[in-house]
């Protein structure tokens, strides 16, 4: 009955066949789950298959000596489950817990019972007499053992979904299914990977038995053992173990040890390999050996310990390191390149120089070509759609905030029609086009403010302005073609952590501090009528008894309540209300006359509430109630959301709030143009010469902007099939802005988190996972047809501008502060200037931290606030058209610090340049090895968990 | 050189003698601290003395072979510090992690190393001596190790407080102290109690050697080892584990091995006590009987884990339990009867009946006097004068806000002056005069909502207010001493959680209700100004034709920003302004004419200000960010800070918002009364009888209150010392409502919350602590003066009253809110409420949940959910008064509540009543142990940690 390929294996020592396991019959249906929780892509890489998921149920024999049943009270597939048996419920996975002893039972229990490896079993009864008769027991006994095992056990079986990778479904029943009917409908069969096999440990006290009875089978074909586990698998293992009374309770804590054995990957493997009961102690052993011990005295043993967020990476275990199948690898292993948040100075290939004119441009036009159909052909899954609906609503919002606030900057120059239009066609241009078409284009941040700074330096010179800013663009066009021309975007490697937060938070600062200006200003426009404040006042203009009109009476505050006390006739002419100074005949001049009350208050409160209320939904993510589908919408449209709460306060209310402008008709915002921007209009010819000047400045943020964000889209994490594209990006970009600049429309530029959060939204994660795991990221679904169906409908949406002009702006303020906040609360930086307000006991156990002495993290920090603060001052004078220059001091500051701090330093804080990584030996990157340094303690924790995600940002 | 005593133990068996340690020399210093975490007087009680202390450090030899150095690299008291040696500092303490084989390693050197039980060495180069002369080493080798040996260490020594349980300093500077100068300096040593010891484990690798080396070493007489340790504290033993080079960090590992050995208070009580090899091993052997096991797949070992919040307890470990040695428990053991919140069914001995009449007052009378000089003397510590100022504080803000409310309830029967003069009053005898002098009394939450509907029952019917308010007081008088002379206080015990949570939920609900609502009624006092809003619209009176003012016009809706642009001539009738209207010959009569405008919002503003400025001072206690003191100012002062915020806020705008309202001199709120409130003013005589009936509902309120806030102050987990007195805080209560009901000042009783916070500020802790623990908790400063001096303080602020009426009435609306969402999220229903709405996959590992099934739980929410709707009708119809009995009903429906619930249910829903308690058989609680239930893994859970702390709650 062997199989050829099974013959190979169990013949050959347990420690030196790997891929031999090839030949097994269950190799094909292993998909997508390994026992170390590597992922599919790692294994198939390296060509070995695995050994399929092993689910262990504990039977455990209960009612002696009356009403002997078997009840399951715990599971494993990586953690544990334990049956709150008064409660009716299995507890949350948890990572289980040991005592040394019964595990030191369990081996000697072993040692001296029965092990049958490869037991030709067929069915339990089969598997029964086999286990009862190679025992010393006694005929009588034997029959009554027999009678028991056949037993049908009673399973908990809870139909609702406990699996934490997916959608809840509340709890529906929960009951002790006494048959078969129901196992199908368990809901941990269909989250089971096919090919799952099963394991099931029974135990219990049997008063009848002189001596403990241990059995451990492995069945050489595995099979469906009757009604013996909640779900149907063909059982591999069986483990009985069996005794007289015992004080205590041993024998379910000697069962639990046999499942948290099995449920080990490594003494799975072995075990699975084992020829003899010598190579199955060696792998308990084995186990042993690498078990962590918690102190006594320490730890309370009863506590719970939640799932660790990533488990620990197998390949440092010894087995399977003698072999040097180090690929391997659990989901936590990640290169340490990627220990910082962007790997950017890994030279990936599409950041290797050429040499040649153009031939980055043209590799990458090879690189993507050859994808091309591919690039639609990959978009057919339903996936694409929810991607398309939520990237579309987060374009629409960011095209009504930016255009907002552009139209409002620029004097309407750059409007909410034109933000859509521009958006739109490039938008869809670029993903038709680009290198990386996961990519989406917006008008953001960075080039907002350069904008903004443009326009009023054209408005103070008295330029008119989209002439002269037509011919920025030219140049900018015209200076990213020679970037691209020369490569010169391999040198977005130089740009830091330390470059990249300086522009980050600069920017952030800088939409905190316009979001804020902003409010004031309004109170200003509707000044709040207080007593005694100028807005209040309303002066009362006589005719002079000459008949001019120069003597004027201000109107004092007043404050009357109920109307049946005034007395007009009484009235002191310094008192005089508006209607009082009329019909005394004067004539009331002056703003409080006609001031609109409540409206600056009611916008404060608009704009906390939007403020406010954007935070909290995306924070509900987090939270425990609601099921996680609700959360999650919730927390994605956190600002559609925010704005039309706003929305719909104001329109509650009612009062006259300052509007979104838009256009009632197609035609541009600012009236009196037309599409076309005439190429000098009002200005004299020199200045398409000097419009170089701005646009170099342009171009540096234009570069930065949009390479530092292809870096972080094509990083290693995400691991992306097609290839990145950056030289064909900027050129996209280059052709794009002249097209835009032509037409009137914003520039567009790569947004960060939005192009994050569709390639987040397009992720693959293996389906099936054991409780407690959380699902393993596969890749992305790299294609150009949802990017380009969301600008479609961003061009279609400009049809939308009659009902976005009830959008009151300042719910609009209230979510551009609540991106500033965000951004700037997601970087690094800002997390080690919390640091400086922390006494040292309460700062948390950053990585950062233990290696890097805490007056240096400091002084970086502090350097890093000096330079923002120049920054700032730089930005507040008339140099501030300057600052894109500035930002790329910033690389030139990084520069000086390999003076202040070592390269060890830099590597923990920053990251490294590329001539500071290679002027690193491998093994100087940790010096405080050779001085009590704890490799054993740190390696680990260097190979930090990479998973992608998205953090608010400004771009 | 043998002290007697000493002797003693050496020579009987390690498992025999616990209290022969008496006469060891250190036991008198051992103050407050001892190895299992136990109290003071919980082991003072049992007459048992503690061991000392231990401090171990673990000195590494590095730099072999070129530059041999010791440093030290860890140390332990509780849990590991590890220095990270490039970022020269501390690790946070964690729980120590080992690793099996370096346990087992340890072991088998020890066995056959050199073990020395009762050393006589007196100092480091005797101890050398007696280490290298008993091995089998080569007198050059021997010459070389003792030098080795007597090299000093390096320590590291950080100057800056790291202790979590004390205030925080910023880090000051770090550095290796090269001698003994800085030793003395170490913050380490003041915090080590005195009478504590070192162990010194000194490992390392040292190519030399031949094969590995070990050696145990307990000096008989504790003596300081020169620097051998970086606090020079008496070293009782020395370990030192030495050998050839070994792959890994062997030797560093089986140092930490031993450490931790030593860390642990069972072994440590072993080992002290051990007379051979043998002992010693058997302890290394218990310990390892008993450690928690994790298995390597599930759980990475270089994860640290964070100190548990209360260490397990050690009385179940074993030798201690043969020893039964039961009462030297860890900290988070308390009774099973502490279990839930109250504990209210433990039958104090102040709650036992004595069956004769005021025979419980008489009891009470006679255990407090006893104290009563004592009470005076006690106080006499600085501790006093913080916790004088904080709840001073506390009372002022409470008195201003009831009062602000009340008097705003009472059309100013009940004003601000006449709370503080009623507080300062009733609270200042209570203290003097009470049972329980720790006690604060405040007109509270309840009080205060049945004062309210008493006063609008009496407007209802025009009845004269104060007067049948005295008649109230009167009767309430009279019945509180008949629940007085008839021991009625016993029955609180019928009070369970069930009836206390729908008493808090309705209070807090109606605070809010309220808060809420009073906020609307301003905007109806203050109307928004907008446009068709009718307060918008201002009427234009013109004379008719006839000279009759019968035609009336009504201004439209105006929205015009530019005055210039206005043109008086061509304004259409139906749109004139006031002033227009006048111009025309009409007359502007309507609200909209003079309303003040932005009064509305800004109180809207000013409420959520406060609001949310106390929820996030509150809060700031468990940020990160600050010292520890700041955070605690900030939390403890959350509402002061928050008033003060809103009236900063509102004196810079300037609005003229709603203010407190305060008399400016010493005289009754309301105008025309006097101090006296005359017996029956315009009331008809039999009012004087009729007052009986609302007299009796609100003496079931004020005996509920009064009660169940007693017994929460007199929990056993306060370690109170000067006994309760239940009955004659009952009388001192009703003697105030008299005195209280004559002056026409507010009715006070016990305010949980503030009693509890100035419980909190008199908390004794032990003051030494190792790194990771928490203080210990050793009592309650029980005196009179604090509370006496707090109320006589109130009393003389009533000379503040011109600087109260600063305070706009938003902002107390503000605070009001907060405390009734404070109180309603600090109450287990709330949390069973979010449970409904929580999938049961996120449902946090309650143990509630652990044992009744979840369906279960959703009744008993849903029940208590129906009884605060049903609750609320009863409040909304204009039976409202009765509400106190619908209270006192929730005790009858928790007593139905039998026939749904099984008593084990109730058990974890709720709490028992006396009956259930009887009725249940001891065994009978867990009757899921026959089945599957896991004693080992629940029975420390059971009883879970009871630590004092303060809920904010409304009473």
């Amino acid at each position: 009955m062997k199989l050829p390929g099974h013959e190979e294996y169990e013949t050959s020592s347990a420690h030196e066949n790997v891929s031999v396991s090839a030949g097994e019959p269950d190799s094909d249906h292993g998909s997508g789950h390994s026992p170390s929780g590597s992922s599919e892509t790692d294994s198939r890489e390296l060509g070995i298959s695995k050994d399929p998921l092993l689910f262990i149920q504990l039977n455990e024999l209960l009612g002696w000596p009356q009403a002997l049943e078997w009840r399951e009270t715990g599971r494993w597939v990586l953690f544990e489950e334990k049956l709150e048996v008064s409660a009716g419920r299995w507890s949350a996975p948890h990572v289980p817990t040991l005592a040394l002893p019964s595990l030191q039972k369990l081996r000697s229990l072993l040692a001296k019972g029965l092990v049958l490896l490869d037991c030709p079993a067929q069915n339990l009864l089969e598997l029964v007499e086999q286990v009862i008769r190679v025992e010393s027991l006694s005929p009588e006994l034997r029959g009554q053992l027999q009678a028991l095992l056949l037993q049908r056990p009673q399973h908990f079986i809870q139909t609702t979904d406990t699996w934490p990778c997916c959608g809840s479904i509340p709890p529906r029943k929960a009951f002790y299914n006494e048959g078969a009917p129901l196992r199908e409908q368990n809901p941990l069969r269909q989250k089971l990977p096919p090919g799952a096999e099963a394991a099931a440990v029974l135990t219990g006290e049997l008063g009848f038995l002189a001596q403990p009875l241990g059995a451990f089978v492995r069945l050489r074909d595995p099979v469906v053992l009757g009604t013996l586990t909640e779900v149907a698998l063909p059982s591999r293992f069986f483990c009985l173990l069996l005794g007289p009374t015992m004080p205590g309770r041993g024998y379910h804590e000697m069962g639990r040890a046999a499942a948290v054995l099995l449920s080990d990957p490594q003494f799975q493997w072995s075990v699975r390999r084992a020829s003899n009961l010598h190579d199955l102690l060696a792998a308990l052993d084995a186990f042993l050996e690498e078990v962590t011990v918690l102190p006594p005295g320490r730890w309370d043993p009863t506590a719970r310990i939640l799932p660790p967020k990533c488990l620990p990476s197998q390949h440092k275990r010894s087995p399977w390191q003698k072999q040097e199948v180090k690929g391997l690898s659990g989901p936590c292993t990640a290169r340490a390149e990627d220990r910082h948040g962007r790997g950017l100075h890994l030279p990936s290939p599409e950041l290797q120089r050429t040499g040649r004119l153009f031939g980055g441009l043209v590799q990458d036009v090879s690189r993507k070509a050859s994808w091309y159909s591919s690039d639609f052909l990959d978009a057919l899954h339903p996936q694409c759609f929810s991607a398309v609906l939520y990237i579309y609503l987060a374009t629409v919002t960011n095209a009504i905030t930016f255009g907002g606030l552009l139209g409002d900057a620029t004097d309407g120059a750059q409007g909410v029609l034109e933000s859509f239009l521009g958006t739109s066609v490039a938008g869809a241009a670029f993903c038709l086009l680009a290198g990386q078409p996961l990519t989406i284009l917006s008008s953001t941040g960075p080039v907002l403010v350069f904008e903004r700074l443009l326009f009023s330096f054209s408005r103070d010179h008295s330029l008119d302005y989209l002439p002269f800013r037509l011919w920025v663009g030219i140049w900018v066009a015209t200076f990213c073609l020679v970037l691209v021309a020369t490569e010169a975007s391999v040198l977005v490697r130089y740009f830091t952590r330390f470059t990249e937060e300086g522009f980050c938070a600069l920017i952030s600062l800088i939409f905190i501090y316009d979001a804020l200006g902003k409010m004031m200003s309004l109170t200003h426009a509707y000044p709040i009528q207080r007593p005694g404040s100028p807005a209040y006042g309303c002066l009362c203009q006589y005719p002079g008894p000459e008949g001019n009109e120069s003597q004027w009476a201000t109107t004092k505050p007043k404050y009357r309540d109920d109307i049946l006390s005034m007395d007009l006739g009484l009235v002191n002419a310094s008192l005089l209300s508006p209607f009082e100074c009329i019909q005394q005949g004067g004539q009331p001049r002056g703003p409080g006359c006609h001031t609109v009350p409540d409206i600056a208050l009611f916008s404060l409160l608009l704009f906390l509430t939007s403020f406010l209320f954007a935070t909290a939904f995306k924070h509900v993510k987090t939270s425990r109630i609601f099921p996680s589908m609700v959360r999650k919408v919730l927390s994605d449209f956190s600002s559609v959301l925010a704005i039309l709460l706003g929305c719909g306060l104001d329109a509650f209310l009612g009062l006259a709030t300052p509007k979104l402008m838009v256009p009632t008709e197609f035609k541009p915002t600012l009236s009196g143009r037309g599409w076309l921007v005439s190429p000098f209009g009002a200005n004299p010819w020199w200045l398409s010469v000097a419009a170089a000047l701005p646009a170099l400045l342009l171009s540096i943020l234009i570069f930065m902007d949009q390479q530092i964000t292809a870096v972080i889209l094509n990083r290693a994490e995400y691991k992306l099939q097609k290839g990145a594209g950056f030289h064909l990006d900027l050129f996209c970009v280059a052709v794009l802005i002249l097209l835009t600049s032509t037409l009137g429309l914003p520039w567009c530029v790569s947004a960060t988190v939005i192009s994050l959060a569709h390639m987040d939204s397009l992720r693959r994660e293996s389906s099936a996972c054991a409780p407690g795991e959380p699902p393993s990221f596969l890749g992305i679904r790299e294609q150009r047809l949802t990017g380009l169906v969301v600008f479609i409908l961003t061009g279609i949406s400009i049809f939308l501008a009659p009902v976005l002009k009830f959008i009151p702006m300042p719910v609009l303020y209230g979510i551009f502060l609540y991106m500033g906040v965000a951004a700037l609360s997601s970087i690094q930086f800002v997390k080690r200037v919390q640091l400086l307000l922390m006494p040292a006991k309460h700062q948390p156990d950053l990585l950062l931290l233990r290696h890097v002495p805490l007056n240096r993290v400091h002084l970086f920090t502090a350097i890093q606030l000096a330079c923002l603060g120049l920054l700032w001052i730089i930005k507040s004078t008339p140099a501030a058209i300057i600052f894109p220059l500035m930002l790329l001091g910033l690389a030139g500051v990084r520069k000086a610090l390999e003076w202040v701090f070592s390269p060890q330093e830099l590597l923990w804080l920053d990251e490294l340049m590329p001539e500071e990584e290679r002027s690193i030996p491998e093994k100087g990157l940790r010096p405080e090895h050779t001085f009590g340094g704890d490799e054993s303690q740190e390696s680990e924790l260097m190979y930090q968990p990479k998973v992608p995600e998205i953090n608010i940002s400004v771009n």
